[in-house]
């Protein structure tokens, strides 16, 4: 099943994909959540429920993609856990050695966008990098998981762009603000149930695709800790919660990197690719002049 | 006003102190939200409303503090940022320069307790090291608001513990993991609100208490970049929304720098001391053998 956080007109819903368009699942059952980080936590969720609901939904109730608008899958995860340098290439070419144990920094909510929303350079910064990275979101509370349980507590799987501001990024030796800068990320459109992928998302093509041109690919298999591994060496020190979520690091052929540097202008357009996943897709506009009121922009 | 997000008999309630005694301001409130993050959120929240309840409360209807349990004053920050190496003496200890830009990492609430509460030493690790520090509490979302008008973004001031795995935190470069260990920070034990303290909550002695004896005592008007600062520094490129917080660093005296080092074992007993803000109070437990399942330990 494919699950996304949508609104239309303002109201925000659960949509769940089908072959011929988007159930509002909202729609045909009262007082279910209306994101998907919610729902995961509900007592309610009940995927049996919501996927007959899918099946029955009468075609004249379908939407479009171009009749909503993506949120972030999960709008405000408790915990976005970020590897860093997860891929070896991409640690030699950011001149790091591959880590023996996982690079972690956090993102939080206000700096994310939802599928098919802009992402904003800020006034401050031209250093606007794209990382396109598979993320992936906790289905059920884990502490001490061993690596052959750990997929067991996998909800499932969606897109990130991690999108990271690198003059404020390199500032300190702690990552955090410019990889925080609002409205700079995108994660979406859908979370992938995990019954309908490989365990732990292993073996798909991932691709980084700037204005057309693919600037990332690699394999998720590359991954030097993979998804149980994460889940395992994590929760070994921190509780995962449900809908908590884990970015998986990106692979090399990142913008700073190049001889010349390659950084997001207004009007391009970054798409993250993960086989059998999906496409999250994002423009670039220029931050306005004003104060900004948050990262629905 | 002083405010708190409290518990008894595992309910829920927002807490504000009297001279006399707690006065639970949801059994005199219906529909009030009962932490109080969501309090600052909610259209509902009239402080002048909360002082006549506080005021008109029977003595009889008052709580101890030996009746309620303290959860961590804001349960769920949006962000939570901690700046490092903020007190010129800290950053020396640490073999730090004072940084030019605010070194910052996140913490996340599954790593949290409340006052009173057991902070817990995890099995992997003996090197578990206290961190006294005053927190802020965003009141008005803001995005690049100026040094001058920062302030009025502040809804009030608490303690923190940002207890750190040291190991952990040095195994990367990147601090995420040893910060956010569960169970051991603290935050709490109440927001005093910004009309009880000077601007900025400057001019407060600030302690770090292990056993009785103070390991750690500065001045909050020390640090580095003060309150003011950081908001102003942070709003730059991030929008700081109702209920994120700023931990604003430690000063020098932790324990891992000493010779021979101080680490917190089972039995002690660690208090964060700010003037006028209060005391953070919390023992040091043993982790469980068992799997554990949060943070409320």
């Amino acid at each position: 099943m494919k699950l996304s956080s949508l609104s239309a007109n303002e109201k925000p819903f659960i949509g769940v994909r089908r072959a011929d368009g988007i159930v509002n699942v909202n729609a045909a059952i009262p007082g279910l959540p209306t994101d998907v980080g919610a729902l995961l936590q509900s007592p309610a969720y009940d995927a049996q429920q919501l996927a007959d609901v899918v099946e029955r939904t009468a075609v004249s109730s379908l939407l479009r993609d171009d009749e909503v608008r993506f949120r972030p899958v999960i709008p405000a995860p408790g915990k976005l856990l970020c590897l860093g340098l997860n891929y070896v290439d991409h640690a030699a070419e950011s001149a790091h050695r591959a880590p023996e144990y996982p690079v972690v920094f956090g993102r939080y909510p206000t700096s994310l966008v939802g599928h098919g929303e802009p992402l904003v350079l800020p006034s401050v910064s031209t250093h606007f990098d794209y990382e396109a990275e598979l993320g992936v979101v906790i289905g059920k509370t884990c502490r001490k998981v061993s690596r052959e349980q750990a997929l067991e507590h996998v909800a499932g799987y969606t897109l990130l762009n991690d999108g990271s501001i690198r003059d404020y990024q390199m500032r300190t030796h702690q990552w955090t603000i410019g990889k925080n800068v609002d409205a700079t990320g995108a994660l979406g459109p859908e979370l992938v149930t995990a019954d309908e992928l490989p365990a732990g998302a292993k073996g798909l093509v991932l691709r980084g695709i700037l204005n057309g041109t693919i600037m990332q690919e690699a394999n998720t298999s590359d991954m030097i800790f993979g998804v149980a591994d994460a889940i395992a060496i994590l929760s070994e020190v921190m509780t995962l919660e449900v809908g908590d979520m884990i970015a998986t690091g990106t692979p090399g052929g990142v913008g700073f990197v190049r001889n010349p540097p390659v950084f997001m202008k207004p009007g391009d357009v970054f798409e993250v690719q993960v086989e059998r996943v999906g496409t999250l897709r994002n423009h670039v506009v220029a931050e306005g002049p004003g104060p900004l009121k948050g990262s629905a922009l």
